[in-house]
C-alpha cells in the first residue's frame, strides 16, 4: 500500500464499506482486521494470457474469478474468509476502466461471502494486467483441514463433476464451496481435502506426496462435467475430466463409514461422487476396463523447460 | 496457492523452515498464523520497469525491496511483522534463476525481522517480472499509529534525510524502520504515522488530507540526503528531497512537549529532524527563504491520462 493510491482510492473506500471485524480498511499503510486468533492466509497472482484475456473476459468476470480462487483456498481448508487485499498492476491503456470493472466483480462476489476488502495497492504500467489477491480466513469447527491426513482404507470424494470449464468460463463463474466445506466439516472427520486446481490427476498426486499414501481410482466412476463435448469418445471425455483443472470442486478423503453416511445422506446442498480408495502401496493408479494402470500426473502445472 | 507448485516449492519450504507461530506453512491450499488477535495486512505489487529493472537490478535486492516495502508499512502502523506470502509472475527466460536469487534477498530479510515467509504462489508467463508480497503483523503497545490522529499544534518530525534513492539503490537496500517506529511508539504518543514512499510532498497532503489538519513545513530545516548530487544549487536538491519519494523514512506528528522530549534525547538508533507544524488552515504550505508558498503536490502518484 505504499504510492499509487490514486484520487479513484476513495470511490473504492466508500463501496468497501465498513464491517464490525475491520478496525483500518483501505487508505492507510496496513488494514488492521479482529481475528479469533489462527489465521488462515492464501495468495493468488493471475496474470492476462495466462488465467483471462482481457479483451475476451469480461472485467467483472476477471475480478470475481481473482476472489474466487482465492476463497475456494479458504475452502479447501474448511475455513471462513475474513477479509482480502487487492493488488493490480493496470495497462496504461483503458487501465481505469478496466479498474472499476474488475472491482465490481470483485465486491460482488466480497458481499455474497461476507469477504470485506481491507485494502490494496494499485498501479499502472506497460504491461499486461496482473491481479494478486491475498485472502485471510479462520478455521472453523476441528481446525483447518490439511492436505497430510489421507490413510489407507479412506474413500476418495469429489464435490461436482469435472472438465471443460476453461472453454465454457466455469473457470469465472464458478462458487466456490466454502459453505460446502465447512457443512462436510461438521458432519464427519475429513482426513484430508484441496480444491481442484490444477486438475485431478495433478491434485490426486498432491494428497498422495504430503499424506505418504496410494490412490487408486476407477474410471467409471469419475463424473464427468457436461461442459465436456458430449460428443466426445469416453477417453478423451475421461482426460478432460483428468487433466483440464479449474474445477475448483473440493476432493477429500474420509474413512469408509463416513463416507456411507455422506454418501446415503449429503448434507444440504452437497453434491458428492466417490471415486477411488486411499490404499498403501505408494503411486496414483486409475482402474480403465478393468485393468489397474498408473495415473500420467498432468494438468496445469507450470514447468521450466 | 492454486497451480503451479512446482518442485523447487520443497527447496523453498525447507528453507522457510519452522517457526512457532506458522502452524501450517508452505504447500498446503492457505497457511495457518497463531496471531494475539489484532491483525496488521499490508500488500505491494512490484512490477520490472517500475519498481526494478530485471537485468540491472541484481535479483537479491529485487527480492529484499519487495518484502522491505511492506515491513516499512507495518513499520508506520508501529507494528511488529509476523509474516508473509510471496506471489510470482516469472518471465519465461531465467525465471528459475531470477526466483533463486529474489527468494535469496527475501530470506535473508525476512530472517532479520522475525517475519516467516509462510505461502505463496509461483507462475511463469511471456510478460516481465511482477513480484506481489502481503505482510501480516500486528501492532504493539497502544495500539496501531494511523494516518488521521494529526492535530493543530503538533510538530511533523522525519527520521532520516531524503532523496536521491532511486540512482543510489538506497530504494531496494534501505533497512525498514520496523524497531524504530516500536521504540517511538514506547517514548510518547505518536498522533500519526506513515513511511515516505510517494515523496514527503505527496505523503504530507496523505496526512493534511487523513487527519484534516494543514500542515507547515520549512525547507531549511527538510534533511537533504547525500545522495542528492551536492554539487546543485539549493532548491534543486530541496526538490529531491521533496519529491523523489522511495525513502522510507518515518514521517510522523506529536505534541510539542514530546517533540521536544524526543529531539533532545531521541530513542536509541532513532535520528530525528524536526521539519514543521500542523495548522488549522488547511492546505500544505513551504517557507522558503521567509516566504510561505503553497507546497506542488507531486512525486510517485501514478495518474490515469
Amino acid at each position: 500500500m505504499s504510492h499509487a493510491e490514486w484520487n479513484w482510492i476513495a470511490d473504492v473506500r466508500r463501496r468497501a464499506g465498513s464491517h464490525p471485524h475491520v478496525r483500518v480498511g483501505i487508505g492507510d499503510d496496513a488494514a488492521l482486521l479482529k481475528t479469533s486468533g489462527n489465521v488462515l492466509v492464501t495468495t493468488d497472482m493471475l496474470m492476462d494470457g495466462v488465467d483471462f484475456i482481457v479483451g475476451q473476459t469480461p472485467p467483472e468476470l476477471i475480478g470475481r474469478k481473482c476472489l474466487a480462487v482465492n476463497l475456494s483456498d479458504i475452502a479447501a481448508m474448511a475455513g471462513r474468509p475474513t477479509g482480502a487485499v487487492v493488488s493490480l498492476a493496470l495497462p496504461k491503456s483503458h487501465g481505469r476502466e478496466l479498474a472499476e470493472g474488475l472491482y465490481r466483480g470483485l465486491f460482488k462476489l466480497a458481499e455474497e461471502f461476507d469477504c470485506p476488502i481491507i485494502g490494496g495497492d494499485t498501479n499502472s504500467w506497460d504491461g499486461p494486467l496482473v491481479v494478486n489477491v491475498t485472502v485471510l480466513g479462520e478455521p472453523t469447527g476441528a481446525g483447518p483441514v490439511t492436505r497430510s491426513g489421507a490413510r489407507p482404507g479412506d474413500r476418495i470424494l469429489v464435490t461436482g463433476p469435472l472438465g471443460g470449464s476453461l472453454p465454457s468460463l466455469r473457470h469465472c463463474t464458478f462458487t466456490p464451496r466454502v459453505p460446502e466445506a465447512r457443512r462436510l466439516h461438521q458432519a464427519v472427520s475429513l482426513h484430508t481435502m484441496l480444491d481442484i486446481s490444477d486438475g485431478l490427476a495433478s491434485d490426486l498426486f498432491h494428497i498422495a506426496e504430503s499424506s505418504g499414501v496410494g490412490l487408486e481410482i476407477d474410471a467409471r466412476t469419475i463424473p464427468i462435467h457436461s461442459d465436456v463435448d458430449p460428443s466426445l469418445p469416453f477417453e478423451p471425455r475421461l482426460k478432460h475430466a483428468l487433466n483440464d483443472g479449474e474445477d475448483f470442486e473440493l476432493l477429500f478423503c474420509v474413512d469408509g463409514a463416513d463416507a456411507e453416511r455422506l454418501l446415503a445422506k449429503p448434507p444440504d446442498g452437497v453434491t458428492l461422487f466417490a471415486i477411488g480408495r486411499c490404499v498403501q502401496q505408494p503411486g496414483v493408479r486409475i482402474r480403465v476396463r478393468d485393468e489397474m494402470k498408473p495415473l500420467i500426473r498432468a494438468g496445469w502445472e507450470h514447468q521450466f523447460g
